[in-house]
C-alpha cells in the first residue's frame, strides 16, 4: 500500500517580495507491506514533485497541493503497475501541466507576443538519454514529447543512418509531435483566465515603463534594472518531479512555461541539457544514483551552472535523491545561498514513514546523524 | 607581429569512414616583438580556430586550410586592435561561417525538408555569459546573433524589469536578430552548389533505405542501425575557435548547420550551454582559464556530457587553452578514445613559437616533461 503526503505550503501575502522557494512539494511514502517491497524486502520506489519555485498567493495554496498529490499519485500508480521511473515520472509531469494553476502546459505563462510556447525535458538515469523541447506551441504536455523523443531515440537510427534527435524546437517540435501521436491542442485553449489577465496586465507595465523610459532617457538604465517582480515574471516556475522505480532506476523531468513577456522563441533551462534536469543510476564509477529537477529559471543558464553539477553548488530550488546501491534512500536540498545542507539518511532496514520539509525560509535544520531515522528521510 | 601557422590537414579518400579529428586547425603565434607583449614581459593573445570534425575530401584541403588562415587572421586583427577575445573569436566564426566549404552559415546541411537551419554559441570567460541561437534560419551568421544576445544581457534588465533572453531558437531568434540590425539572407542565397547536390543524393538514398523498409519490414531494425556515412551526415561538422586576449580573458564559440537530413527544428550541441563552448577566466577558486570548442555532434549530448566537463573525460575533437594566470598557456586535447593526453605545457618565461598538432589519427605523443618548450606547447 502507498500514501501519498504533501508538505505544508510556504505562503505569503503576494505584496511581498518572491523568495526563493518551491511552492509546494509532494512526497509519496509507501507503508509497510509484503506487496510493495522488492526480493530483498526493501520497500521500493519513490516519487517528488514540485509546483515550482517563485512566489504564489495564499488564495491558490489549496489548488497547489491538490494537483502535487495528484501528480504524485499518477506516477505511483504507474510504479504499482510495474511501470519504470522514466515513465511515472512522465506521469506525475503530465499531471502537472494539465492544472491551470502552474506554469507549464496549460496556463502558462504568455509570451511578448501574446502566445504560448513551452520548454520541457526528461532524463532516464538508467540509460542516460536525454528529450528536450525549447518553444514549442500548440503542445498540452510538452513533456510527453520530450518523453517521445527519449524513447524514439533508444529505437537505434532512423533510415539511412540518420540519427534521431533528442532535442527540438519550435515548429518542428510541434510537427514531430503530432507525426509521433501527440494530440495538438488549439493555443487559445491552452490560455487560462489567469494567463491573459496577467499578460495584459504585464503589457501595460511595459508599455508604461517603455514610455517613462522614452521621456526621461538619463534615468533608463536604472528603470531597466528594476525589479523582476514588476511584471509578475517571478510569480510562476518551473514544475519537476523526480522518480526511482522498483529497480533503483532513476528519472527526472521538468516543464515549463518561462518566463512571462519573454521574447518569442526563448528557450530556458527546463530544456537546457544538464540544467532543468538530470538523473543518473548508481555505477562502478558512482555509489549513488542521482536525479535533480531544478525549479530556477530567473538566473541565466551561464551563470547558474548545469543541474548534473549545479547539485553541490548552485542551484536555489534543487531536489535531489540519491540512492546508494539499492540500499538506501536520502534526501538533500540546496538552498539560495549555495550550501549544502544534507537533510537526511535513513537506513534501507526501516523505511520511515516521512514527510519532506522544503520550507527554504526557514533556517535549515542541523547536520542529522547517519542512518537515524527522521522526517526528512523518505522511501 | 604576429604570425598565422596551420597544420597539416587530415585528409583521406572519399570512400574511406570518417575519423574522429579535426579536419584543419590553425593556430597563432606571436613572434617575439615589444609591441605584442603585456606588461609583465609576456607575449599576448592567442588563437585556435577548427573547421570541424568529420570526414572531407582532399579536393579541399586548400580550401579548409585558407578558410582557417583567413579566420586566424580575422581573429588576431582584431586582437591587435585592443578587442576583448569575445569579439575576436565572433571575428573568426564569421569567416568560417561565410565560407561555402563549412558546414556553418553559408553552405550548411540542409534539413529533412530542404531548408537550412543553424545553430551557434559563444561563452565569454571573462563574465561567464552565455549566447546562442538554434534551429534559426535566413541568417548567414549564427554567432553574430549569439555574440549580440551575450552583449544584450550584459546591459542588464529590460523594460519593467524582464530578463532579457541568452538563447533563442526559430523564428523568434530571426525576429530578434533583424530588430537588433542583424541583416537576414535568404535561405536560398545560404545554399550551395555542394549543400544541393548533397541533399538531392540523401534524399535518395533516404527514399531507397525506407523502400527497401518497407518491403522487409522485419529487417528494418537492422537497417536504422546502418553507418551514419551513408547519408553523409559524417561528412562536415561543427566549426568553432577559442581566443586569449591581451588581458588574459578567454572566450570561446562554435557555429554549425548541424546534421544532413536533420528533422526540422533539430538543435544540436553547437547551440547547448556547456556542449558546444565554454569559457571560464581564472580565479580564485581555478587557477586554468579554459576554453574549449567542440566539433562532435554525431553523439547525442546525453551521452557525450558537458564541454565544461567533457575538457576531462569525453569529447572527441575538444581544443582546450588553459592560461594560467596569464603566466603560461598549454594545449590539451582528448582523442576518440576518451583518454586525456597532456599535449604539451610551456613555462611562462619563454614562450616558443609553436604549431599545434592535432592528427588524431597519429598515436598519442608520449607525456611531456612539465616546463619544457616543444612544438605542442603554444606561445
Amino acid at each position: 500500500m502507498w500514501r501519498v503526503m504533501e508538505t505544508p505550503l510556504n505562503c505569503a501575502e503576494e505584496q511581498q517580495p518572491p523568495p526563493a522557494f518551491p511552492a509546494s512539494w509532494s512526497t509519496v511514502t509507501p507503508q509497510e507491506s509484503p506487496a510493495d517491497r522488492n526480493d530483498k524486502g526493501n520497500a521500493v520506489g519513490f516519487v517528488l514533485v514540485h509546483a515550482g519555485a517563485g512566489y504564489h498567493s495564499e488564495s491558490k495554496a489549496k489548488e497547489y497541493k491538490h494537483v502535487c498529490k495528484r501528480a504524485c499519485q499518477r506516477a505511483v500508480d504507474r510504479l504499482k503497475a510495474g511501470a519504470l521511473a522514466v515513465d511515472a515520472v512522465t506521469a506525475a509531469l503530465v499531471e502537472l501541466e494539465d492544472s491551470p494553476f502552474t506554469n507549464a502546459g496549460m496556463g502558462s505563462n504568455l509570451n511578448l507576443s501574446g502566445e504560448i510556447e513551452c520548454d520541457a525535458s526528461i532524463m532516464d538515469g538508467k540509460s542516460l538519454r536525454y528529450g528536450a523541447v525549447g518553444a514549442v506551441s500548440g503542445i498540452n504536455n510538452p513533456v510527453l514529447v520530450a518523453n517521445r523523443l527519449l524513447s524514439e531515440a533508444q529505437k537505434g537510427k532512423l533510415s539511412a543512418g540518420r540519427i534521431p534527435p533528442c532535442f527540438l524546437v519550435g515548429r518542428g517540435a510541434h510537427d514531430w509531435a503530432v507525426n509521433h501521436g501527440i494530440p495538438p491542442c488549439p493555443s487559445e485553449k491552452m490560455a487560462t483566465k489567469f494567463s491573459l489577465s496577467a499578460y495584459k496586465r504585464n503589457k501595460h507595465k511595459m508599455e508604461l515603463a517603455e514610455k517613462v523610459d522614452t521621456g526621461f532617457n538619463h534615468h533608463s538604465k536604472k528603470r531597466r534594472q528594476a525589479s523582476e517582480t514588476e511584471n509578475g515574471s517571478g510569480l510562476l516556475d518551473t514544475v519537476g518531479a523526480i522518480v526511482v522505480d522498483r529497480e533503483g532506476n532513476v528519472a527526472a523531468a521538468v516543464s515549463s512555461g518561462g518566463l512571462a513577456m519573454k521574447h518569442p522563441g526563448r528557450v530556458g533551462q527546463a530544456a537546457h541539457h544538464g540544467c532543468g534536469c538530470w538523473a543518473e543510476n548508481t555505477s562502478t564509477l558512482n555509489p549513488y544514483s542521482t536525479a535533480v529537477s531544478t525549479s530556477d529559471s530567473h538566473i541565466p543558464p551561464a551563470s547558474r551552472g548545469c543541474s548534473r553539477t549545479v547539485a553541490g553548488h548552485r542551484g536555489r530550488s534543487v531536489s535531489t535523491c540519491q540512492y546508494p546501491n539499492n540500499s538506501r534512500l536520502s534526501h538533500t536540498h540546496f538552498p539560495a545561498d549555495h550550501t549544502h545542507y544534507p537533510m537526511g539518511h535513513t537506513p534501507s532496514s526501516k523505511p520511515p514513514s516521512a514527510i519532506l520539509k522544503c520550507n527554504l525560509n526557514a533556517p535549515p535544520p542541523p547536520p542529522l546523524p547517519p542512518h537515524s531515522s527522521n522526517t526528512f528521510g523518505l522511501f
